[in-house]
Parts: C-alpha cells; structure tokens; sequence
C-alpha cells in the first residue's frame, strides 16, 4: 500500500499514512484533538475539516445529508469519512477542536472534555423500499456502523410517524453509545439537555445543563422537604427504619422537592420536561438510599454499611422524576455508609485524582465529610456537624439568600455587616456566622470556650437580629466535629498540616466564606491562603462532571471503590480529641 | 515457563501446556465439550471434574463453597478453578460433559447447547467487615469476576435483608452474562423457568420450560381473545388502524390471552409466576406489533413494513405478562411485514441453516407462511389462508382438541373416522379435513374442481356431523393460497418441485397430518415421503430454542435480516396461479 502526506495547516504538521486510511483515526492516534462524540460514526457532523489542497473524493450521500443540515460549503468534509487517497492538506474548524472548558465551580474553572452518555444525533430515515421494505426500525438503524445499538420499544410509536414513501431527518437519543433510548421527528439535535441535582440534607439545588456544551441553562434551589421528618440525617434514618413505611414518604417528599425545582428550572430555561433525558443525583449515602425509598436497616445498625456504591442508571419512572420518561436517572456513587455520593462527585469536579499529590477535602454541610489523599490512598470520614454551617437550628439562622448577613467585619468597638442582595438582614447564614463569631472573639464578646462574656448571653446585631449562647454552642459543636475530623483523619495517614498541598473547602457558603475567620475559631487548619480552594458548592458541580462524561463517571466509580472510611465513633481517641477541638482557636 | 501434560480419562486424550493454564480453558480451546454456563466464573460449578492423579492443589473457599453445595467429595474441582501445575489426569464429570438433546418438536429431537440468556447462579454473600464495611452489593458483587455485571436498583431491598455479620448464600438472577436482574434469598438456583409463546392468530400456546435443562414443566393452549376483533389478521389489523385506540384494547386482549394460559401452565408446573424471568413471544408480524400496542399504520398501508424486526428484550412490565417483576420477554424476530416471529422461531427450530441445501418451510396456520432456502439464500412470502386448517370458519369446525374428528379414511364405500381423546366427534379439526377431502375426493363424492356431487350438497359424517359446500370451498381456497405461495416462491428462486431436499411442514395439525391425502389435495408438493418432515408447532418449539440460547438468539436475529420478502398480490402471475391452484389434484 502506498503511503501518503497528510498536512494538517495552519501548524504545518506533517503525518504520515498508507493509502485508504481514515483521517479521523490518524488524527486521534497522533494526540491531535479532535472531537467525534458518535463515535466515527459519521453521525455526529463534529469532526469537520476543511479541504485546503489534494484529492478528497466525493462525500457519500449519508456525509453530504450531514453537512448540509450545517449548510457546510463543498470543500468541508467530515474527518471520519474521508480517508486517504493521495497527498492531502486539510484545516480543522474551530468547533472540531475537542478541548472544552466548562465552567464548573463559582471562581473556578475546569477543562474536560464534554463527552456526555446521552447523545443526541440528527439520522437519516430513508424512503422504505416498494418492492421489500425493510423495517422502519432496521432503516432507522443503517445509520449505524456495528454493533448496532439495542433499541426500546418504546420508540418504535414515532417510526410509525414516518412517511416511508419518503426520506425524512429524525433525531435519535443515545444511551452510552449502545441504546437508542428514544427518536424524536425531525432535527432536534441542538436540543439535549440533563439536570445535575444537589440532593442535600437540608437544601437541594438543581442546575439544568445543556448537553452539548455544558452550559448552564437554569438554576434553582430549595429546601429538601424531608426537613419535616428531621433535620439531621440520623433521624431521618431513624425514623424510616423504625417504621418502613415512612422510607418511602421520605422518597417521595425529596422526589416532591427535586421536582418542584426542576419545574422552576425548566420554566427558566424555556425548555420542557420532555428535553431532559438524563438526571444526575449527588446525595450523601442516606440521601442517595431514601431517594429510592430503600430499607434503612443497613444505615441504621451496626456495622452501617451502604447498599450499594456504584449502580446502573435508572429508569426515570424507577426514579420517579418530571423529566423525559425514556430519560436515565444516575446516581453519583456512595463511597462509604455515611460518605456518599456528593463527596464523590466534589472529589470529581475538583479533579482530586490530578490534583496535588497531599490534600484535604472539607465539605462542610449538615453532615460534614473529610477526605484525606496521600498520594495514591485515600482516606475518608464524617461527622454530624449539624445544619449551624447551612443557617438552620439557630435562632436567627437562614440560608444563604436574599436578606441573609453574609459576612460581618469589625467595625472600632463594634462590628459592622453585610446583607446578600442589599436592605436589611433577615438572618445569618454560615459565612456570616464564622465572620461574626471571629469578630466576637476578636472583640471578647466571648472567650475561646465559647461563653459569651456580657451580662445579656446575647451577641447584638440590630433589633431581633442575634446570637444567644445556644447558637455560639452550636457552631462550637459544629467547628468541633470537623476539626476532630481532620485531626483523626491526618492523624491515621500519617500526615501533618503543613504537609498539605492543598485544601478544598466545599460548602453552601462558596467563596462568601472569610478564609481567615474560618482560621481564627479554628474551623478549617492554618494554611498559606494560596493552598485553600473554595470549591463552593463542588456536589452539584460534580453531578453535572458526571452529566457530562461518561468517563469521568467510571473514574468516579472507582476512585469511590478504593476510598478506605475511617469511623470517628469506634476510635477510642474520638471523645478526647471532640473535647480538645471544642475551643475557638488557630490550628497550631 | 514449563509444559504440563493433561491426561483426560477415559480417553486417555493428551494435551499438552504451559504451568498455569486453566484447565477449563484448554478443554474449551480443544474441543473437548464441557458446559460453564457461568462463563468460567467459578459459580455454576458445572465444570466438575474429578482428579484421578496428579498435583491439583487446594479448591479456595469460594469454589469449596460451590462444590460442598453439590457435597463432592474432596477429589472433585472446577476446571475453571483449576490450574496446571503439574502433570495431571483427570475425569470430565457426566455433569460437565456439553452436549444436551433437548426435546423440542413433536417426533424430532434437537441437539443443541442449552445456554439461556437467563440464567441464576447461588452466590457467596460474605459477611460485612466491622471497620470499614463495603456495600452489601460490592460484597455481592465480588464473587464476580469483570466486567462486573450491571446491577438493577430493584435487587437492594432484598439485600438489606441479609444479615451484615454473617455469610449467607444468595441467588443472583443474570441476564445475558452483563446485568443482575434480581437477588432472591438462599439457592434458588435449581429453580430458573422461563416460558416460550406461540402466540398465533387464532390459538395460543403456553410452554413452562425449565431453564437448566429445557425440560417442559407444563404446556397449555386456548384461543387468542383477539378473535373477538375478526378471525383474520387483516380485519384486526383494519380494526386497529382506523381506531388507534382499539390497537390498546387489542394489545390487552392478547395479553389476557397469555396470561390466563401462564396461571393455568404456571399451577400445572407447580411453580410461581415469581419463578419465571424470561418468556420468548414468537406470533407474526401483527401479532408482534399488536402484542405491543403499535401503532398498525405501516402494516395497513403500502410499502407495508413492519416497524421492527429484532428488538431489545422488553421489561416485564412493558410486556404486561404474569411473570416475575423483574424478568424480560423477548420478542422472536419478525422477518418483514407479513411473515413473522413465529416463522423465524421456526426456522430456528428446523435449524434450518444447517440443514439440507434445497428446502421448503411451510407453516400452515391463519396466515399461510411459506419459506424457500436454495442455499445462502432465502425467500419468503405468506398467503392469506384464513382458519380452516385450525378447524375454524367452519360449520363443524374446531380446533384440534379432545372430541375433534383428527384422522379419516376410506371404509368401503363410507368413511370412518378417529376422534381425539375417543368418544362421540364434536367437530372436525384441520388433519381430519384433509383426511375428510381426500377420502371425498377418492369416493367421488366431489370433484377435482370442489363441487359436492350429491343432491344434498353435503358430506355427511354423522347427525350433525358434515362438510357442507361452503365448508369445501374455504379448504379449497385455504389449499389454493399455500399452493400458489409454493408456486411463486420456487418460480422466483429457479427451483422445480424436484429440486427440494426437504420440506418442513409446520402448523396446527402436527403430524396428525396424513402426507399421502395431503398431496392428494394438492396441498403440499408431491415428494418422497421420507422428504416431508412434519415438525408441528414449530412456532412454540423456535420460542423454546431462543428461550434457551443467547446464541441462536443471535442466529435467528441475523438470518431474519438477510431473508428477502416476495410479495404476492403485487405479482402480476399471481391471479392466474391462484386460479389454477384452485384444483383438487397432485403437484406434478
């Protein structure tokens, strides 16, 4: 076989093939990037090049049906069908180059390569034949180079649409490259979208998405409507396996919450349901079993283990979600018992495995969860820290929106503060809180055992605006349980702060967190400023990684499998060390 | 690294390989038929083989596990667990040997691997550790070696069951060697059935089969419900397309149908609906469609194509049969619009591509379907014969059950006649009309041409038993459509009656059916006796052989795509055939 030159310009370079080669497959193979999400298929109309100079051939009829739905002039034609048949000088257009940054976390962006499990692709349905017409199905289906994707029933109805007198477009969605889960007439390729959902304790966020480029669409947040059953988790658990019933009227109050958000978020995006064909869920493990109505006798007894970690995506009637009802519903993988799959997503979404080689993960929410990475090992725990960190249990505690105190500062003998959309503040939210208790330790309106110093027990903001010594208790309670945390955590690896790299703090407060209060009552270790991330709300980030990528949920899978759990109750070193962290100071 | 000797016994077959191979593997890779359903995991334990001499060294708990299950004696392995380290003699247990004749046809015995998709292994569930508990599904999921299977969400509940601080045994149910469909508590794995469908126009048939060794365990028939909607395919298939919602109400029908027969079959077998996970559906290509609500568009209207041929296995659910939640029914493969599943589970159960060269495949049922392979090749086409050969439209019809008139021969001047299961006649079923022609035809009671030459323009049998004129023009018509389907379809291939190695003849009558009157009325070619091969309800027994192999699944599905259809009614020859079919008299 003869060999030939293919030029790839403007760079000049040069790449060496036999004749009869495809250009995609030589592009990929010598590292350039370029993007082909069907697969080679020729389906996908991504992987354009430019013919600058040499002989191309023709385009068959399937390439020219795809370049002409993008109205691409004659000399562009699709890498995967173009193959070698002489010197050959080619320019690849802008929107084939594969690299594709995705803005993931607030302040913080993430480069990943956009290769979503859910596809859609715009295919040809051919005109059925007079004489022995194939199968509206088996014609659909010619699109596909083997192994032809299995097919739902359930999309058969649409074929039926078709005229089969005549060629038409339709759309096919997708699944994993090996389901076709649905087909919708005509060309609505340009239209997929997915929901990642931050299934919290006590919030719940979800963030519609665009699929092909992993824009935002819309956002909405809420309270998760399991509240009613208990604030923390444990009663939430208690509560369902004291009486089974109730797991499945805790399912269905997060699936009642979830679904009102999307509602909301889909109404904001100006897209429907019926456009969203994939869900990821990102919940901490009790969340993740509750949201299928599971048994709570694993969670709630001795030795407390998960059900499962990794699982197949669900139907999104099993899930019971307002969205497309051939869509998938994926949930992020549980790590252990009480380290679940929003801890899996943030270590996804903030890449941990490429990170630096000594580092920390805090996600402080209602459950605050730690992980340790020393090279290779990772290690993971969590504590009860309670809802303090998310504005709830206090007297005068909000979430962190409209009205709520987000962030306080000394102000000569008194402390001065700021309201998150402006007027006056409603309540105080978690950033706001560790602000005012440094300013009050600062101040010595308390001392470093949490006892407020004033004849009142009371720290005065403005009228009807303060913390009691209840509240100051429950922060201290809060800090204490993750600084016991990290402590046991450093201590079982081995590790000492400054051997940390870097620390990532998740969380509902984001970057509104001060960074030295958090510091000074002894929340997060004393680092340089430059080794802390806030990765802010770094689960709904991690769904939507997962959303995202097929490849990124199998590392994610895995990273979740070796991750060992330390258990802070069965160490006897727990009470002592609580005791110890319970007083507002620096780490040492 | 060093060569080994195996030794098989008794006889005394050598093969030599490196230190370490796995002995299953070599067996396989030399021919030497061995079953491992599980594919070599370990699980099945039916590679039993027992070590006469040589070094085998010690079986680890999971495979001691699965072999004291069995209570075998310490001498016995499994050859996927076993590894040469040494010379080795060993002997293939009975158990292990592959090869398994499943009966599958009325008077025919087919030789084929038994490998259901669906299959259920017993499965070490081990204890959960104190410190660091993985999920009770990992824990599950490590008796499996990768790729790990798929898991369902629907198998967690029964794992919160076990006991977390004790080993147990549990069965997993997998589906085509990738997904876990089910978990049921203990071993159940002796307990795996399946059903096989025949779901005609006219009858349904229920098979209960045992999935370990395609035993029956029951068998039940009655009529399909659709009959209600029109005796024929096209008058349902009419019903349904002008009235979509009545294609709904014909799906239901047809579920009904299944589902009563399942109850009766599933009582008679002594077993569950809970202990059948796969049910194979094999009905004609609007049966198919109607099974599943289709729309009926394209098969009422030219080109007429069916709107599938293979199709991804169905929920059980999506389905709507009686049978375990959680299990799967497949869906024969149709061939093109009007020659069905039920044809391609035929073939499949003539195994019809290994077979002679030149053959026919006749199935006379509603829909007359009629088969040619000359070679690689396949035509086929179907005629409208209508539900004379099942006894129905008939005014002493009926189908071919106790009291039916089945067999018929001359008697001097008379005839005398053989009623099913003895007694008085109540009807006369397809065979006995053939035999009632024939013996007509002989006596000279009517002429080549159908007319009834008696003054009473009867055939009369008994009070209250006899053919009438109309009775004689709907076999005749019946005949005329098989014959001239037979006509056109050699015609198109080049082949003369002469030419044919074989002819299947499938449908109702089974071998009821007596050749020599059957060619006397020109029904079927005249051949040599020993040529026709009556194969009965090869329909419910191609069911059963895809119900049974993942891989004639895969056969049938393939050479379904590859056969080419001819369409009768748009031949021009077709009229004058048909007339000249219309003729009591031999095939020259």
């Amino acid at each position: 076989m003869r060999d030939h030159q293919l030029i790839i310009l403007p760079e000049k370079r040069v790449l060496t093939a036999p004749e009869g080669t495809i250009v995609s497959a030589l592009l990929f193979e010598n590292g350039i990037p370029i993007g082909f999400p069907c697969r080679q298929r020729g389906l996908c109309g991504k992987c354009l090049v430019e013919i600058v100079a040499g002989e191309a051939g023709l385009a068959d009829p399937a390439e020219r049906a795809v370049l002409d739905r993008q109205n691409r002039p004659p000399e562009f034609r699709l890498a995967c069908r173009l193959t070698l048949r002489g010197p050959l000088s080619i320019r690849i257009a802008p929107q084939a180059r594969l690299s594709t940054i995705a803005p993931l976390i607030e302040g913080r962006r993430r480069i990943m390569i956009i290769d979503p499990p859910l596809k859609k692709f715009a295919v040809a349905a051919p005109a059925a034949s007079a004489a022995d017409p194939e199968s509206a199905l088996d014609g659909l289906l010619a699109a596909f180079t083997p192994p032809k994707p299995a097919v739902a029933s359930t999309v058969l109805p649409v074929l039926a649409g078709l005229d089969p007198r005549r060629a038409g477009t339709v759309t096919a969605v997708i699944y994993e490259d090996r389901r076709i889960l649905a087909v919708e007439p005509g060309d609505s390729s340009g239209r997929a979208f997915g929901a990642a959902v931050d299934l919290g304790t006590t919030t719940v966020v979800v963030e519609i998405v665009d699929l092909s480029d992993g824009r935002t669409a819309a956002i909405a947040a809420g309270l998760n409507g399991q509240v009613r059953f208990g604030a923390d988790v444990v009663s939430r658990i208690t509560a369902a396996h004291l009486e089974p019933k109730k797991s499945l009227e805790l399912r269905d109050e997060a699936r009642r919450s979830i679904n009102a958000l999307l509602t909301e978020a889909f109404r904001q995006a100006g897209i429907l349901a019926a456009d969203c064909y994939e869900i990821v869920v990102a919940g901490n493990t009790p969340m993740n079993h509750l949201f299928l109505g599971l048994p709570m006798t694993t969670l709630a007894e001795a030795p407390f283990r998960a059900l499962f970690s990794a699982l197949e995506s669900l139907d999104a009637s099993v899930g019971g979600l307002d969205m497309n009802g051939a869509g998938r519903i994926y949930i992020a993988p549980n790590i252990k018992s009480f380290v679940g799959g929003d801890i899996a997503a943030g270590l996804a979404a903030v890449d941990i495995e490429n990170g630096p080689e000594k580092a920390l993960f805090i996600d402080l929410g209602t459950n605050g969860e730690i992980v340790v990475k020393n090279g290779p090992r990772f290690l993971a725990t969590s504590t009860a820290a309670g809802p303090a960190f998310e504005g709830m249990g206090l007297s005068c505690g909000m979430i962190a929106g409209p009205g709520a105190i987000h962030k306080a500062e000394r102000d000569g003998k008194g402390i001065d503060w700021r309201v998150l959309g402006g007027g006056e503040g409603r309540g105080i939210c978690g950033s706001g809180l560790v602000d005012i208790l440094a300013v009050a330790l600062g101040q010595e309106w308390i001392d470093s055992e949490g006892r407020i110093l004033n004849a009142d027990r009371n720290i005065f903001l403005s009228p009807g605006l303060s913390l009691n010594q209840k509240d100051v208790r429950e922060v201290q309670l809060a800090a204490a349980a993750i600084r016991t945390g990290i402590r046991m955590l450093l201590a079982e690896t081995g590790l000492v702060v400054s051997d940390l790299d870097r620390i990532y703090v998740a969380g509902a407060f984001g970057s509104a967190l001060d960074i030295g209060n958090a510091m000074r009552i002894g929340l997060i270790p004393t680092v340089l400023p430059e080794k802390i991330e806030f990765v802010g709300n770094a689960s709904l980030a991690g769904a939507k990684v997962l959303l995202l990528s097929g490849e990124e949920r199998m590392r994610c899978e895995k990273l979740a499998a070796t991750i060992r759990h330390l258990s802070l109750a069965q160490d006897e070193r727990f009470q002592e060390i609580f005791i110890d962290s319970l007083t507002f100071k620096r780490w040492k």
